[in-house]
């Protein structure tokens, strides 16, 4: 079969894994399941490519760790190996004065690449580029821009995107793909061979998220970086764009489940960090539903009148929390992709209106013929008034479910004009809120309806 | 500042559009923004080759129904000018009898290509490969296939990576980069330039998000796709698993949200088309959560008498329904990441069972802590027993924070078994089997503290 073929190519055993040859990110899967110590021995036996190569890879998690146990010119000889963001994420996980040592023996051009992007805060464009980057000046030829690429390829990151840059300022220009290259004249100027519309950039602060959906939009494998003066100081490329696509979604949904994001996979965190990502959140939304309790004590006395009334909360409670986080997760994402931007606040408003009516016209239906049917049916005696208790119950859960959905679909508004990330706390805030004031819409209806009879 | 000109340059104003020679994502945009007739009257106004580059980006929506009203000839000229995934896409999307008159006029090399792309369901990696791949048998030198690439690149959708097949056979043994052969001596032979090591590959019926995994794991930019011969049938390339790793994401998140997946944008969708989406979970939740219904009817003696434990149900409830969610959110993930597989639902089992407690009793002291200082101060009476009450809540915060944890964490995993997506309703069957059981959970703990006194 073809699957298990895959495997074996994928995930091949340990014993029978050449080293030298298999696939670096099977390789840097084979260290990973090692200890540091062990994993520094293997690499200790392997050429300087071959080390450079695995300690490239973004997933060889002990990577800083052995590194930084070698002897200083040998670990600086393989960091200026590695691309320039990678060696600057091993430096940034190295401890003093380990790190200072091995930076002081790095060559000139690794070092300042290396203090130049360690500049960009984490989950910008500039934490993710490179800066070996394939640029010419625009007025040389395609036959001369080849022979350049094929010098320099070994040292560049990418060389499908080439950077044409104006022979005078060193502006960036426009970029050409290899694909247009390798087919146009030898002999015509390299801008010709460029695409004729302006190129696409990146600024170095730019929010990964934004970079992904330009590379989406346009189905980029790669994109310049350059500054106000449209200098060029780098390029992102599609793998790592796909990594921070990944990681991102994996925050959105450890966020939206009301927890901190791991920033590691499960099964490898420790417990007490774990437990330390989990409680703080926990925590916080429990003190916010104790308000639920002060709730309830207000309405001691309804309750202690209509007893029946009790035996819906849970329902209702939960109705009005659906309805929240089905509107909090379609603007999260709407917002993440970037169908609606924050000024749409009031067109989303405009469609969750009538949407939650809706919505929770249904559920107040379904509600009402559930208590009568029970009452009919003989299943459960709602007392005297059990059709001003469906009533309640029915015109209850419409309250709700459009309360839930309109503070559902507002609060990552809010949230993001507050410059805060709406995924974050978004349907647990949601949930609060709703269930505190699902709880005050209840009581009030019932207060209503029931008034002269129950309550 | 760059941002503005980035916008610029992405989402310039449809005056200014050069229609010609702007990016094909941004006349797409605009072309978006018109009705279909417009559009298509624009799309008459260019170049053959133009109207072929913009019908073959995926985003571009009337697409189809443009090119459904053509005469069919040029119909068919235009559908043999994109990608063949891309013409099965939009043949797909139109209606008979205009679907076959225009699969009648398609030449032959095109129309087998749809015929055989349109078998494969969608998800699937055959759902979004292409054949327009470059492939040359393995004994040709890098010169002659330089010269063959040139030659047909105009027709292929990627030439970064060149699939080298048994001279006789025809069997794929490997692939190679253009980033190779452009620096490989030409007269060395192709393979020699390829890598050495077994070619990713995957098949047809492969879930695109285990392809996704194959891309971010090893960093490529194509795979080729072959059969159980390993005759190659078409490529996969990187643009294509972005779009399918976005959307994955965006129907996790919604079905996350305790919703269908929308599958079209949030301003696009018709209002009754998101309503069915939505209301359809609701009420199937609704229906589930009648059964805290019936579990409070079922203690309805115990609440008679002891009034005071309703004020906590709705903050008991919410701290399970909360656990749970953390615990699905984080096991969702980490199953659709492939970081945990099905066998290992025993590792996971005994990792939430202590974090289950460890949160439990963290909620349970801060629970009984609020009881005993609300008494103490005087700011609210729970009764002549109101510590018997608070032991109660503690205990039974501890109890259902670690089945809230342990219920979120298994059910995945049980979906998953079941041939279920897990992040579909997880989060809700969580919600609802949490809050029914945590009710049971609260009562019965409290018979068994408050028995003779409240009870």
């Amino acid at each position: 079969m073809e699957d298990s073929d895959l495997r074996e190519g994928a995930g091949a055993p340990a014993v029978a894994l050449d080293l030298e040859h298999a696939h670096v990110a099977d390789v840097v899967e084979h260290l990973n399941e090692q200890d540091a110590g062990d994993a520094a021995g293997v690499l200790a036996k392997l050429t300087e490519e071959r080390a450079v190569e695995l300690l490239d890879h973004p997933e060889f998690e002990d990577a800083a760790e052995i590194v930084a146990t070698l002897p200083v010119d040998r670990a600086a000889s393989l960091l200026a190996g590695v691309s320039a963001d990678r060696a600057t994420d091993l430096l940034s996980e190295m401890e003093e004065p380990q790190r200072s040592r091995i930076i002081a023996k790095l060559d000139h051009e690794t070092r300042s690449a290396v203090s130049h992007l360690a500049r960009y805060p984490e989950g910008s464009v500039g934490a993710i580029m490179t800066t070996e980057v394939v640029s010419v000046p625009a007025n040389w030829t395609v036959a001369a821009t080849l022979d350049y690429i094929r010098k320099v390829e070994k040292s560049r990151e990418t060389i499908y995107t080439i950077c044409l840059l104006h022979p005078e300022t060193g502006a960036l220009l426009q970029t050409a793909t290899l694909r247009r290259l390798i087919t146009a004249d030898p002999a015509a100027p390299v801008l010709a061979a460029a695409r004729h519309n302006r190129p696409i950039t990146v600024t170095p602060t730019l929010d990964q998220e934004e970079a992904a959906r330009l590379f989406t939009k346009y189905d980029l494998l790669a994109v310049p970086v350059i500054d106000e003066r449209r200098h060029l100081i780098g390029i992102v490329t599609v793998d790592d764009i796909i990594d921070a696509i990944v990681e991102e979604s994996t925050e959105d949904v450890q966020k939206f489940g009301g927890m901190e994001a791991l920033d590691e996979p499960y099964m490898e965190i420790s417990f007490g960090k774990m437990i330390h990502k989990r409680a703080g959140w926990l925590a916080a939304l429990f003190i916010g539903e104790m308000l639920t309790a002060t709730a309830m004590q207000h309405f001691e006395d309804e309750l202690q009148k209509a007893i029946v009334l009790t035996l819906f909360i849970p329902l209702i409670m939960s109705s009005g929390g659906n309805s929240g986080s089905q509107a909090t997760s379609l603007i999260i994402r709407a917002l993440a992709l970037g169908e609606v931007r924050l000024r749409d606040w009031w067109r989303v408003a405009l469609r969750e209106l009538p949407s939650g009516l809706t919505l929770g016209l249904i559920l107040g239906a379904m509600g009402l013929t559930r208590i009568v049917a029970w009452q009919l049916l003989g299943l459960h005696d709602y007392g005297a008034h059990w059709f001003l208790v469906a009533l309640t119950v029915g015109c209850g859960l419409v309250g709700i479910v459009t309360f839930g959905s309109m503070t559902g679909s507002m609060l990552p508004f809010v949230l993001k004009r507050l410059n805060f990330d709406p995924a974050s706390a978004s349907a647990p805030f949601v949930a609060t809120l709703v269930d505190v004031t699902g709880l005050v819409i209840y009581f009030s209806i019932a207060s209503v309806i029931l008034a002269g009879t129950l309550l």
